[in-house]
C-alpha cells in the first residue's frame, strides 16, 4: 500500500518537500490509514503533518470522545493538532443545504483556516477507491450526465487524496497489520444515509449478483468518463466563446444565428456554461432545465420567457439568445412572478408552471384535468404570480359568488395543515385564480363573453 | 399512449405508408400492447402487419401454449402469421454465447427470413422504457464507457421500436383498459437471470431509497449520453482518418507521430475502431485491454506485443503502430502461445498473462508471489505457451528430482477435479514450467549459473 501511495504522490505531484500538509483525522479508519501512511511517506519526502479534527456537534458523547481520542493520537505522535466544534445541522437549517453538504462546507472552510495561520500548504482528505464508487453510482442513480461520472480527483486545488486509488479492504488490512486502532462512527453502520446504504446494502448486492469486482470496475469506467468529459469540455470552451456575443456580470447574450449551427453536445454545455457563469453555481439545475432552454433557443420565439431556479431567466430576442438574472422579487415564504407565455420552474416545490394564452377558439377545453386550467385573460388585473398561502387569504370557488376563507377550505377538503405550506395558489395582483390541484376561482371562469384564454399547467 | 406512439412513428419515420412490419409477438404483455397499438395505428397510416413468433424451445408445454395463443390470436385478427421452433440453449452451447444473445440472434435471424419471404420491410420490436433503464444499469454495473449508456433508438437499422418511450405502468394500463389478454412467461417472475432481477428487484429499490422516477431520469440521461457520443464518434472518425497509415483486411497500422498527437479519448477510439475493423466485432473487449494496447503505443517500444482476444495482436514497430489478426494457433480445450515479452489475455479463463525477460542483475525476486514466478530463460525450448492440462502430462516438480504426473500431483494437492480444467499451465515446447498458482518445474529454476531470468504474472 506505501508503495502504490507514494507512486501516485510522485506521478501526481500531491506533495513536496517541505509542505504543510494538513490531515483531516475523524478518527475513523479511512483517516488514519491516510494519516500513518503520510507519517511514513514523510521519512521518504520531508514535509510538515498538522492533524485537523472538525466536531460536527450531532453525535454529542461519542463526538468529544472522537475528538478526544485524536487530541491524545496528536499529543503521542508528536503533531501539531487543530479542532474546531460546529453545529452542522443547524448550518445546514439556516443554508437550507443538505447535512452532508453542510458538513462539507464546514470541514473545508476549517481546513483552510488552519492553512492560513500556518502560512499555506494542502489538505489532505482520506477519500478512497469504495467512496469514489458509491459517489459514482449515487450520482447514476441522480441522472447525471458524463460530467457527473468523471470521479474525484487526486489533486483539486489545494486538496489532495492519496488514498483515492486504495480500496477500503486494504486499508482495513493496513490498519490490521499494524495494530492501528481506529474510532468506529456508529451511524455509517446504519443505512439511513444515502452513502451508507450505497456501501452497506447495494455494493454488497451488486458484487453478489452482477459484477464481484464492481468497485475496481466503476474505478475504471470513471478514467474513461473524465477522458471522454475533459474532451468536450475542451471543445465547448472553444464554442462557447465563438457563440458569446456580449457576457455581462448579470447576463449573457449568445448569437443565435451561430448557435443553431453547432452540435446539440455542444449547444447544452453552451447552456450550462452560461448559467454557471451568471448563477455562479449549477447546484439545483437538471437536465430538464436544460433541454427547456435548449427547446426554447431552437424555437426562437421573441417574448418567450423560462424561468429557471434562483430567478435565472432565460428568453430569446430576435437572434439574441439571452440568460440573464431577473428583477423578479422573491418575497417571504415564497411568492415567484409567472410570465403569461413560458415556463417557470418553482425551485421550493419542485415544479414546472406553463402558462399560454390562446384566443377562444384555439382551445379545446378538457374540464378533468386537474392540474391544467383555463381563465379568462381579460379578468386579470395586473401580473401573474404562483405562491403558497398568506393569512387571510380569501378567493371565490368555482360555481359560488361569495368569497370563502382558504383557511376554511383547506379544512373543508381534510387538507392537514403541514402540508398546506406546499399547495400552490395562482394569483393576479388582487385576487386568488387558483388553488392548485383543488379548485379554481369563479371570477375568472370562461364564459360566453371570453375572447382570450390563459392556460395554465403544473408539472411535479 | 395511442398519441405519443403516433408522435413517434411521424417524427422518427418509423412507418410509411404501404410498409410490411413484422411484428415479434411471444404473446406477453409487451408484445401484445405493440400489435394492439400498432393496429389502431395502421387505421391513420395504412400498412401491413406480419405476425412473427419464435418458440425458443426452452419452456416446453407452456411454450407450445404460447404458441398456440399467437396463432390463434393471428387467425382471430385475420392477420398472416409466422413462426418457427428453435433450440435456443443447443444454440447457445454451439456458438459460445450466452442464453441472451443467442436468443436475439435467433429471433432477428427469424424476422429477417420473413422479410426476405414478404419482399422486405421492417421489424417492429416491443422494447419499452424499463427495458431501457434495465439495460442502461447492466452496462453501468459492467463498466461501459459513455456509448455503452446511449441506450437503444427507435430505429436501428430494419428495426423499430415504436413503444421505446412508454414505461410499463403505461403499458398494462393500456392492456387492462382494453381487455386485451396477454400471455404470462413465468421466467420472468424468477429472478434468476440478470435483467429480471434488475427489473424485480433493483429498480423496486432504487425507486424506494433514491430516486422514485429512476426509469424516467435514466431515460434523460440516456438522451444526453447519445448526444455527447454521438459527438465523440463524430469527432474520433476523423481522427481515425488522420491516423491511419495503412488498412489492410487483417490488419491496420497507425501513424505513431500522429497518433501521439491525438488527444487521449481520440486515441482510446481509435484504438476501439481498429479492433473492430480487425475483428469484426468490439464483443468481449473490455476498457482493460483497450488501456493495455494504449499503454502499449505510448510506451512505443518496439518488440513488445499485447496479445488480445480472439488472436488479436497489438504491437508497434518504430514509428508503426499495429493491431493485426495474429496467425498464432488454438487447438482444442485451449493452448496458446505466449510472447516472451508482453500481456496476453486468456479469454477461456478470463486471466491476463504478463511476460517479460530480464538480465539476472536486474531483478529481485520474491519468493512468497503466488501468481508471479522467475524462471531459467536459457533453459527453454522453443515457443512459450499456456493451456490446461492434457491426458499424460508430467512434469518435474521444484525441489525433485524425478518427474511426476500431473493428474496425480492436483490428486495430492486436492484439486477437485470440476477445477482441473481451468488451472491454467505454462509449457514451452517439450515441459512445464509451471502449474499455476501451485508449483513451478524443477528444470527452469534459477541458479547461480542463470543468466537471464523469464518473469512470468498472472493477473485474475
Amino acid at each position: 500500500m506505501k508503495a502504490k501511495v507514494l507512486e501516485v504522490i510522485r506521478k501526481f505531484n500531491l506533495i513536496e518537500p517541505k509542505d504543510n500538509i494538513v490531515v483531516g483525522v475523524s478518527g475513523g479508519p479511512d483517516s488514519m490509514a491516510l494519516l500513518y501512511i503520510l507519517l511514513e511517506i514523510s521519512r521518504e519526502i520531508e514535509f510538515n503533518i498538522f492533524i485537523a479534527h472538525l466536531n460536527h456537534g450531532v453525535r454529542g458523547k461519542e463526538a468529544l470522545e472522537d475528538e478526544k481520542f485524536v487530541e491524545n493520537l496528536a499529543k503521542n505522535l508528536n503533531l501539531p493538532f487543530y479542532s474546531k466544534r460546529v453545529n452542522m445541522d443547524e448550518y445546514a437549517r439556516k443554508k437550507g443545504m443538505s447535512s452532508e453538504e453542510a458538513g462539507r462546507t464546514l470541514r473545508y472552510g476549517f481546513f483552510r483556516e488552519i492553512l492560513k495561520q500556518i502560512g499555506g500548504g494542502k489538505i489532505a482528505v482520506a477519500h478512497n477507491k469504495n467512496d469514489q464508487a458509491e459517489t459514482l453510482l449515487m450520482r447514476f442513480f441522480r441522472g447525471t450526465g458524463i460530467d457527473g461520472l468523471k470521479g474525484m480527483e487526486y489533486k483539486n486545488g489545494d486538496i489532495i487524496r492519496p488514498i483515492l486509488g486504495i480500496d477500503r479492504v486494504e486499508i482495513e488490512k493496513y490498519l490490521k497489520d499494524r495494530n492501528i486502532e481506529a474510532r468506529l462512527d456508529k451511524t455509517n453502520l446504519e443505512p439511513v444515509y444515502n452513502r451508507n446504504r450505497i456501501r452497506l446494502e447495494l455494493i454488497p448486492y451488486i458484487e453478489k449478483h452482477f459484477n464481484p469486482n464492481i468497485v475496481d470496475t466503476l474505478w475504471r469506467a470513471s478514467d474513461l468518463f473524465t477522458v471522454d468529459s475533459n474532451f468536450l469540455e475542451k471543445h465547448s470552451d472553444v464554442a462557447y466563446k465563438r457563440v458569446v456575443k456580449k457576457r455581462g456580470n448579470e447576463s449573457i447574450v449568445l448569437d443565435g444565428r451561430l448557435f443553431v449551427k453547432e452540435d446539440i453536445s455542444m449547444q447544452l454545455r453552451i447552456i450550462r456554461n452560461c448559467i454557471y457563469e451568471v448563477n455562479g453555481s449549477l447546484q439545483g439545475f437538471t437536465n430538464r432545465h436544460i433541454l427547456d432552454v435548449l427547446n426554447l433557443f431552437l424555437e426562437g420565439k421573441t417574448g418567450k420567457e423560462i424561468h429557471l431556479l434562483y430567478n435565472i431567466i432565460a428568453k430569446t430576442s430576435y437572434d439574441d439568445y439571452i440568460i440573464e438574472k431577473g428583477k423578479g422579487h422573491r418575497l417571504q415564504d415564497f411568492e415567484v412572478e409567472l410570465p403569461f407565455d413560458g415556463v417557470t420552474y418553482i425551485d421550493q416545490l419542485d415544479i414546472k408552471v406553463v402558462t399560454k394564452v390562446f384566443s377562444k377558439e384555439n382551445v379545446k377545453i378538457n374540464v378533468n384535468e386537474r392540474f391544467k386550467k383555463y381563465f379568462d385573460y381579460d379578468k386579470i388585473e395586473g401580473n401573474l404570480y404562483i405562491r403558497n398561502k398568506r393569512d387571510g387569504d380569501r378567493f371565490v370557488p368555482y360555481g359560488m359568488l361569495g368569497s370563502k376563507k382558504v383557511k376554511d377550505f383547506f379544512i373543508d377538503e381534510k387538507i392537514p395543515k403541514e402540508s398546506r405550506d406546499r399547495i400552490p395558489i395562482i394569483t393576479d395582483d388582487n385576487n386568488i385564480l387558483w388553488i392548485v390541484g383543488y379548485r379554481t376561482s369563479n371570477i375568472f371562469k370562461i364564459t360566453a363573453d371570453t375572447k382570450r384564454i390563459l392556460m395554465i399547467e403544473i408539472f411535479h
